[in-house]
């Protein structure tokens, strides 16, 4: 997500709109808010502090102006608290009671992960639905095994897809074993929840319920189970860069055998050339997969949190995030684009295969590339 | 340059311009005005045609719905194209002729790197002159060395000053000798200026010159120039981290040896904390630091660009430049506030060192610092 | 593992043994004997080829010609299959029948990898479980807290050794789950077990479990699994990174709230200064730290394997791994440190603490705080 | 250079040798006795003291067991200069006098690097002639030029080894232009020559003579220059890789316009398919430039040195420059192989494009590509 008009080229527009400003300060306002009402049912402030302050919250705050001011605390909540007391008037010592900054902020980015996090997960399994069943339909179509970028042996056009397919399937379920990570951040100055006594964890809890979110201890200066579900984002968006490779080699015109889908006016146009139909739902896979793994080796760097809250390296996690689920928006792009348009050209695959004798299918094979497939869509259950 | 406001509170403001839609689309359009001039001028399109796109180039144009449109082929060229054919009527066939998206995307960003590198080089500039008048003040300031942030020997406070002095100016001095890679892209389909005949040199040349831009033969797919200037901005961002953790180090309270800028009401303030004074220009300096490495590798991966023009490569740098950028962007920020702020407290200095003899400067040290101290004020000349 | 005895000096030595050449060696022809002895229960060879090939395995190999030789197809195995078809004789063509060069070598990596996997979970074991002790121990120990690097609140020295236990035990936990990854690798030509008709299948997991190895369909090219193992040793390696620097920044003498170990002779010694007891250990957690994210980028870059074997990526990642499990042999190294040695200085963690009332535990906090090490220490179980 | 046999398969024999153990190990007994050597000359130490140093110098070190101690204190140079010591007799408190472990690791380090860097100019510019001259004879053999991986416009044949030939030109007189990083590094505990009085700096300027090192200040803690050159050799993989992907998409037997060299038994050899030639050398190439970005952000990222000599940073980069190393050694083994083999079929080139009527050269683009082969030749010199 970035302002920087071409490359927002690459960017899948839900996922832009789920980090948005506007998605983003209504997540901060929305954990505001679930707090202060945590805190009133667990007797931490009064009633009405809460109700003043999920009046306030309904206030109009300013993105660009909240941007602003944030840059003088690297904080995008120092401002947004500041307007909440202000508006909260005499309840302004309940805004924010027993927060900090990185609380509002962690929850809100979590908020806004979760989001993108349940559209892939629907985006994988339907690509998966698609190439199985493309594979199923492929299962004796004969084409050209390739290693090296060489002629290898015969394969089918069916266990092709199929391990295109478990390897999505496997990310897809990585991502979700991964899911319990995607949890409030509520821990006060010192990630303790030092201000609320013993009802810490309990305002803690109803904030995680209220907004969807995992329970779980502060995460302020320990981030291991947050980043292993962007290293499994990582994961699948190098599958998808894996099939996108593939796809792109097979288009080649000289090659033929597939397709990310059919031509179509406007779709992978050329300013300089009428005649081209660029592979454009490839680009956006492969500039995704050659993107993450140095967003994903930042995030793993900006881990080594000094003390009880980062120097730098916690900052560096915000700019990295929303730049990875960028990359994992562009390559679900391409993946919708296959699920639903993959060309697959049986006679090209039959017509290279022959070009190779000393690839042809030996006896057993087909049997052995049969079990093989079935292997396959058996793990995709 | 995200849009994510958390990630955003990182961000240099006249960076974020120099990058941003506007920008980037007034750059868009200049490369095609002047491509159209330089056209005219070299008799490749009728001067009507020229003056017909300069006025095409005036009509409003949506940033937005370039973006959304140019989502399609990757390349927000292809809908702005579009749209100036439609305003330029029957010259439409002149515009953007003998050039392609590359060339007017890669322009543009060049443009706008380039007032990003102004603006760097003058910043640092000012740092290192800033820097080197306190190195001079300090030449007889006495702190301890450090090594494995273990005590080590004496040094001096100038000869510490001095050296970040001398690096950054060494850093400037690099980005400088690179800006020849700040060049126009004017290639054509396959890179060649195949559509001009003989003339495509010299309508290259003008178009540089009206651009304020190098002239080089195009760049589209061998971009180690380019990528050059970026490792150099990698590098300076990298010294700053350097000093940035080396001033955090310092003002911890327990050293408490030099602060980045004097405690001011609202700047690094904390939601939680009222008594914080957090050195936010170092977290701003660390984050960028922490980035740096990731996106340097992601322009490094993305350069293996296939054949005349890369699929996936090319278009993953568009999305790190701009993130580049924005980390030097908030190094900057950072320089700007030691090189007007930097305190440095001697007496504390003073008695750190005297709690650890035997680090105490010997015989002949005091001669050996001040001529080391010179040794590096001299590089800066 | 590298031959360069500067980088050597990073190295655990148990690591190094289980990746280097008589390992490797030695684990390439366990799995040409298993293969062997596998088909031959299977009837896909003969038993007395079994017998030749598990004879042949036994005579004298020079690693070093292996590597000369595997320079020219890029392949360690092709050498090695060669020498022992040599020695078979007749038996020849049964030797890495059905196999190709990746099964040998991914299979190979797989069982050293095992070895260091085994031996990183006992000793993050062995440290959560010291950890935690002295995490009990120090329950109502104050200490500052510290966030941005400056003061914030006080924590308790008890909340800050389990916040490092749990994340370590996540960490353990993390990896235990990702072993399934260590896999045979065994898939022929295109990964299909194409030789061996219908008794491929049988015949991979006859080897696994010969070999200790979990059994899995080919992951010639998706190799998601794997990478997933990797991604968290990376965290592991970040997690300890982490700790690292909060040991390193309590050790300086200024602070004095911890040290890695008590001050001994000889360790972190300094060629230049007698005096100088460098902590040593951190540097190596510090430097494994800063290079696993470069590693664990480079792995994931390498995964977009071109159709059914990668060309470049594959390799690529074969020099990567190895690199991985230096940085973790180097953090874990660290770890036995602190596990053994760990030197906790409550007197300077008041002196401290006392400096800053500011920060004083308010009524009320240190009855969270308890809560807040027990939520710690239940997590480990 | 990893001892890890699967992994040094992607060695380059030379840069194996001019990093290894005994190389290393010779250059910091080489910068010890230059140090002796130029203190007395300067009058630092007595002559016999020097004398004594080379002798001990010459006395036999087990490279294993250094690097064994070596460990316990991360450094390399405090056993060697233990040993040293132990054989200088009376002459020991000369022994690496004013002078830290870094000096002669970083000096060391220089002097291997050294060899690295002449042989890959000599490298590069051999196929840097090698390509032009090809380019020359096939200036008129037209081919397609491809865009995103399909059919773009017609170019030449000659075009393209220009250009390869060019951007290699390009690396190679950036990295010759960074040379002067290769620099003798002598700092004494703080980088501040602080036991040598004023005598320090002819002391290192003869050193620096000595061993054929540039001659600069201190730099174990502002490592811009010395990063700068690994970003350019960086930069070499790149555009090496680049060419190997180009060779290795045209080498597809569908596509058929080039291979690295005529096919050849043994090279490129599978243990699985008699048939089979990869194409190795495009596997060493491509596999350098995968790893090549991850190197080159550890590099970065390490840079962020503490104080006067970093904790894990400093070290962190002696483990991967040897890395890079071996990575810019293979891929020039791929770049021999093309300059001695590169084979160019000019009929299937004619054949493919012949397929793509609406790819044909159009009126005027000969010239123009023509004058653009021109270009890239010249500016080759």
């Amino acid at each position: 997500v970035s302002t920087n008009p071409a490359a927002r080229t690459l960017c899948r527009p839900t996922f832009e709109a789920a980090l948005g400003p506007e998605a983003f300060v209504r997540a901060m306002l929305g954990f505001e808010v679930a707090l202060a009402r945590a805190q009133a049912d667990e007797g931490v402030i009064p009633a009405a502090s809460a109700a003043a302050i999920e009046a306030a919250a309904r206030e109009p705050l300013d993105a660009e102006s909240l941007v602003t001011q944030g840059k003088w605390s690297a904080s995008i909540a120092v401002p947004l608290v500041s307007a909440l007391r202000k508006h909260a008037g005499a309840c302004a010592p309940h805004v924010h009671f027993g927060a900090t900054s990185q609380d509002a902020i962690d929850t809100a980015m979590a908020m806004c992960v979760h989001r993108c996090i349940d559209e892939a997960d629907a985006c994988l399994a339907g690509a998966v639905a698609s190439l199985a069943a493309k594979a199923r339909e492929h299962r004796a179509t004969p084409m050209l095994g390739r290693t090296l970028m060489q002629p290898a042996r015969a394969i089918t056009a069916g266990l092709k897809l199929a391990r295109w397919a478990a390897a999505l399937e496997s990310d897809r379920r990585r991502i979700s074993e991964s899911r319990g990570a995607i949890a409030v951040q509520l821990g006060d100055a010192v990630g303790a929840l030092e201000s609320m006594g013993t009802r810490g964890p309990a305002v803690r809890a109803r904030v995680a319920r209220a907004l969807g979110l995992a329970d779980a201890p502060a995460w302020h200066a320990h981030r291991g189970a947050w980043i292993d579900l962007f290293d499994r984002v990582g994961l699948a968006i190098a599958t998808i860069g894996k099939i996108a490779r593939d796809v792109a080699l097979l288009s080649q015109p000289e090659v033929g055998e597939m397709m990310e889908s059919a031509p179509r006016e406007g779709t992978g146009a050329s300013s300089a050339m009428a005649h081209k139909r660029n592979p454009v739902g490839c680009a956006h896979a492969l500039a995704a997969a050659l993107r993450a793994p140095g967003l994903v080796a930042t995030i793993h760097a900006a881990a080594l949190a000094e003390h009880e809250r980062a120097l730098g390296g916690w900052q560096a996690e915000l700019a990295a995030v929303p730049g990875l689920m960028d990359a994992l928006g562009s390559a679900l792009d391409f993946l919708d684009r296959i699920a639903s348009g993959l060309v697959v050209d049986a006679a090209r695959m039959a017509a290279n295969l022959r070009a190779h004798p000393e690839a042809a299918m030996a006896p057993g094979a087909a049997e052995a590339l049969g079990l093989a497939l079935d292997e396959q869509l058996k793990a995709i259950g």
